[in-house]
């Protein structure tokens, strides 16, 4: 691809395997800041209701088949092989007015979250094909009948309809949950920059590391695409809002009820505290932030700051150091390294921006930038869609509307005073819903007025103060491990937050029934499940040995007061409860002096251990340890120990093995009952 | 309230703490079982607005002021307030046509609910307003920047729009997660049954337990109340899928995003697994439940099973075998204790059925009961709406589209045949999406393949054999700790799942700032939080003394290979690790013998603990412990010890308290990380 070609590129769409043209020749897409043609977009003809049953059919299975391990291995190969091939995405994205930061955010920011989510998976779910969700539920004292959520990938496909502001990241921090739920994609990027999308799935399918069909690629309109989801796909959409509530009401979505998720541009505030005057370091860190925020991807971003809320005795002085900050950004062409900001998308959205900031000055002043002209150090004033930062000011922020509805999608905030926090929180509310909210503040008491009173109506907020000065992500920057989405006017979406995100690809269904055919569903132990016990020591079984089920149940041993004496002064715990018979008796919860919760795990590790060297290689952790009955001198303690849960690694010779671990007493009450987690080789070797 | 009053009662709303009469006479409500008048409902009048504004401006900050232990405690009250009074209820019921076990269902099931989710509140989340979500997520390596996701209520009010089969249940399975988030509610009966809901209402007001406007009534049309809902109101809807979807699109609904959770009707399936062949007891068990969910509350249930899959060699045995059993059920007047089955909710009702069998007959022949005409044992089969069970046999399923997609909301089911499992798992399928399906097998793999098949289409799939014949709760029980919805035709929503239902009525918000900040939002102790060490030992502090970030760093302790040997002879754990430096180096995680992870958490405690009586009254477990560095002899531990949560209870002296337990070596680097969980004095008493 030549961005530089004297006729424009015909961009393609991948559908069902093929690279594709629409029939026509398509509409010209221009560069941001030059006006020349980069590319033809046009998806007439498309068949796109074989996109959704390839999808399904071709990839849907494939994808399923693979665990969730073996599908992070894959998100981690295509993140790198992505990542080896940046530079030529770099390239591409300067016509989008991208400045080389604004690409960084777009591009690396966009691949990131694809390791971030490969990483995450590994660590956080196990190397399966079904995730368990939640505990068990006993449903019957005799443990016949119990009952286990679990997670299973949707069988459709997803539709993401993305934004043109971030051509790479907004597809990929969609992908990455979807793939790894198991679920194939077909994306749709906004034309204005398909052509960057478009090369990174051209790469992307290049690399031969998906399986056919779980990546799609729509270059120009969905067509009849909404009118063939069904109930098992999902349709995303990054936007307006005004768009959102159209694909909303699609009759095809709300008649089967498919899953649809909207992040819509909303009116983020930040909010400077009434601790944060001119001089201390939250002060200066919020002039650098908001201007930071107006400016970087020239202000197109959806969680840039729109509403800038501040005491009012520090207005002024806000507006004034906003002013000199904002006054030495360099506009100009994105490629020149002396530029901090490029053009808009587009000279159609500098004319939509300008509109808007005209609806804006119906409650608020321009104070800062002309919204008419631009000053530029480099490129074409005229042909590339330029536009100053623009700082507006409303004095009574409390009455006016527009402020708190109108969003002008440009490097365009609005300084709004306030006198009480509790007044701070009422405008920000006014915004109905935001994706994001920073609130400046070096106050701990501030910092949870503030945040709490906001916290419903946003999905995420910052807190910026001086100890995170230098490591805070920012404002504006959605984190994969972060929910990115909000209430209300933001669309009432969400997206990321760590594996949460993979979940809104997967069915989570009850299933309940008798402990051993919940076991063979979800592939994990669960109490009352039939158990085996082979005469082996389950210590000497390798993982390809091993079987969830599999149990020992050991010998005994008589817990004793002189056990207890020296196993205080052995360690120095010397609690009372364990040396004072009078005392531990008026304790609510003993009848006289009793053993150490770490005597009796200790114990029973000597009981369940099994000391030769063999495929049992460390206990690396125990989990939800509860001592439920207190155990005394003289008590006998016997360990049921079996294995839970099974989880080969893909990239090691050994793997985790979870063992339900049951602690009882001579009655055959419960004394103790914990998870022990051990690494176990994968063969015996 | 008399039942039998000469004059009907008119029915009243609850409204902004008024017992409020429509302005007209109203429709009159009938008997199901006599045809005569019950009750007239009427909302004419009502100003609808004012009742969400009483909702959100009253009772919300009063619910969000009470901690959810507080609202657990409420919800225990009321939940005993209204178990008392429950034969007034029966009493009334009958005349909805429920028999007393039809009654059973959704008055003490419903009563159980709130029992339920008061009892899990307890067990399962903090005594505080805001709810910590999943792990920190550390930002940055220096710990000045790390993330919390934290759930807060909603301000809003809910609407909850009902169903009329479940009058009490249907309005309390909402109400308990809704008011244990700390949301008020607008309860919307359907007018057929609405006047045992006002009933019970009435009754719920009369305790005074309820701060004032948490529980509101619209008996009667809800007029324009949608039209004044926001991003902070959630509407719930159960009933049919028509009008679901013409809420789902009401424009002030679309227009802010508001929450709309959906639960509609669904084609239920029963599958009879492969091996359940006449004679066992799986396929007598299948009979049972075929019949019950029919006649049970004369099929009226969301849950009920519409869709009979059967191996086809056993289709015959099958129908017979429900023919027989249908044939003997009772049909008659509900008060009549020689009834099984009572009449359906309306004669309207029964029209409306009548004429849905006669859709499914284009697809199916009618094998058991005539659609026509009543037998009835007691009551007028003229005046009531009598209906007998109706079977039908739809012969070439995979060709039909009725019996897939049409739903008689009655005592109808249809049997259909297969002849492989996957031949079933596609049949399921065909519902597009149910509430729940029911699996009779005693094969683990055919269970496996059956439940897996079908899990992404439902909400809930239950598996039915001979383990669980006696204990389970049913096909049809939905069951608080189970997520009750489905995808698709269900309508996509998910309601109850234990606390999951809670978070419905809260939003979800991560929180990013220095990790001192975060920590005063969430009243949790964040790494990198600052912490006091004031020289009192922690443990000498009772709950009212003790504050989050109150700090141990105790002395140090070397740990000797004599430690080792004689920690490995006394517990018995002779593990190879611990004792051979040969076979230990061969290790792929040591460099040489280690010390037990139980003797680096024993020593830890040794040096952690006050031996002294004091507020601390036992370490009743641990969580999370993960062993990070091999311990090797010669290695020097120290503890730190941060109060982590407090967390009083309601109805006790004392509380639990979590500790962060951080033990490092001579190098600094973390050995073990983990909760400690005490419960402590709530004065040094």
């Amino acid at each position: 691809m030549n961005v530089m070609a004297d006729t424009p590129l015909r961009l393609e769409s991948y559908v069902a395997g093929v690279w594709t043209r629409g029939a026509k020749e398509g509409v010209p897409l221009l560069d941001a800041s030059t006006g020349a043609p980069v590319a033809l977009i046009d998806s007439t003809g498309i068949d796109f209701a074989a996109a959704l049953d390839y999808g399904r059919e071709k990839a849907g299975p494939a994808l399923r088949r693979m665990s969730f391990h073996e599908r992070s291995m894959m998100l981690k190969a295509l993140a790198q092989a992505l990542m080896e091939r940046k530079e030529e995405f770099y390239a591409l994205s300067t016509a989008t007015g991208a400045t080389r930061t604004d690409s960084w955010i777009d591009i690396e920011g966009g691949i990131g979250t694809l390791f971030s989510y490969a990483s995450k998976a590994r660590r956080e779910w196990p190397n399966t094909r079904v995730l368990v969700d939640g505990d068990v539920e006993a449903l019957s004292r005799d443990n016949t009948f119990s009952a286990q959520h679990i997670l299973t990938p949707l069988e459709g496909a997803a539709v993401h309809i993305n934004a043109f502001n971030f051509p790479c990241w907004g597809m990929l921090e969609k992908l990455a949950p979807t793939l790894l739920a198991g679920m194939p994609a077909i994306v749709k990027p906004a034309s204005q920059t398909a052509y960057l999308t478009e090369l990174m799935v051209r790469r992307m399918v290049e690399t031969g590391l998906l399986p056919d069909g779980a990546v799609q690629l729509i270059c120009g309109s969905v067509g009849d695409l909404l009118d063939h989801v069904d109930s098992q796909d999902v349709v995303t959409f990054t936007g307006s809002a005004a768009t959102g509530r159209r694909l909303k009401t699609h009759p095809a979505i709300v008649e089967n009820s498919v899953r649809f998720t909207m992040e819509a541009d909303s009116l983020n505030a930040a909010v400077l505290g009434l601790d944060a005057t001119p001089g201390t370091e939250e002060f200066d860190l919020f002039v650098k932030e908001v201007a930071r925020e107006m400016t970087a991807k020239a202000g197109q971003k959806c969680t840039a700051i729109r509403r800038v809320i501040a005491p009012r005795a520090h207005c002024d002085a806000l507006v004034a150091a906003l002013g000199e900050r904002l006054g030495k950004v360099a506009l100009g062409a994105p490629a020149d390294e002396n530029v901090r900001m490029g053009p808009l998308a587009s000279l159609g959205q500098r004319e939509e921006v300008r509109a808007r900031i005209r609806d804006l000055t119906a409650d608020a002043e321009v104070v800062v930038g002309d919204p008419k002209s631009a000053r530029v150090v480099s490129g074409d004033a005229e042909a590339g869609a330029f536009l100053n930062p623009v700082l507006l000011y409303c004095g009574r922020p409390g009455a006016a509307q527009a402020v708190h509805d109108v969003e002008a999608f440009g490097p365009v905030s609005t300084v709004m005073p306030y006198d009480t926090t509790e007044e701070a929180v009422e405008l920000v509310r006014r915004g109905r819903g935001s994706l994001v909210t920073s609130v400046f503040t070096n106050d701990a008491c501030i910092a949870q007025d503030l945040v709490i009173g906001i916290a419903p109506f946003h999905g995420r907020v910052l807190i910026g103060n001086r100890v995170s000065a230098k490591s805070s992500t920012g404002h504006g920057s959605p984190l994969p491990g972060l929910v990115h989405g909000g209430p209300g006017r933001a669309g009432g979406g969400e997206e990321l937050g760590g594996m949460r995100g993979v979940k809104h690809y997967m069915q989570r269904t009850a299933i309940q029934g008798a402990p051993g055919l919940l076991s063979a569903v979800t592939g994990r132990w669960v109490e009352g499940a039939p158990a085996r016990s082979d005469g082996e020591h389950p210590f000497r079984k390798s993982l390809a040995e091993l079987r969830i089920g599999d149990q020992l149940l050991t010998a005994s041993r008589t817990v004793t007061l002189e056990d207890v004496e020296h196993f205080a002064s052995f360690t120095g715990d010397t609690f009372y409860a364990h040396m004072d018979e009078e005392a531990a008796r008026a304790n609510p919860f003993f009848d006289g002096r009793v053993a150490h919760g770490y005597l009796i795990v200790s114990f029973a590790a000597g009981l369940f251990v099994d000391p030769a060297p063999g495929p049992v290689l460390a206990n690396y952790g125990v989990d939800k340890l509860r001592f439920l009955t207190p155990v005394y001198p003289g008590d006998t303690l016997q360990v049921r120990l079996t294995c839970k849960e099974i989880n080969p690694r893909e990239n090691a010779e050994y793997g985790e093995v979870r063992w339900d671990c049951r602690v009882t007493n001579q009655t055959g009450a419960s004394v103790a009952e914990y998870d022990v987690l051990t690494m176990v080789a994968k063969t015996r070797g």
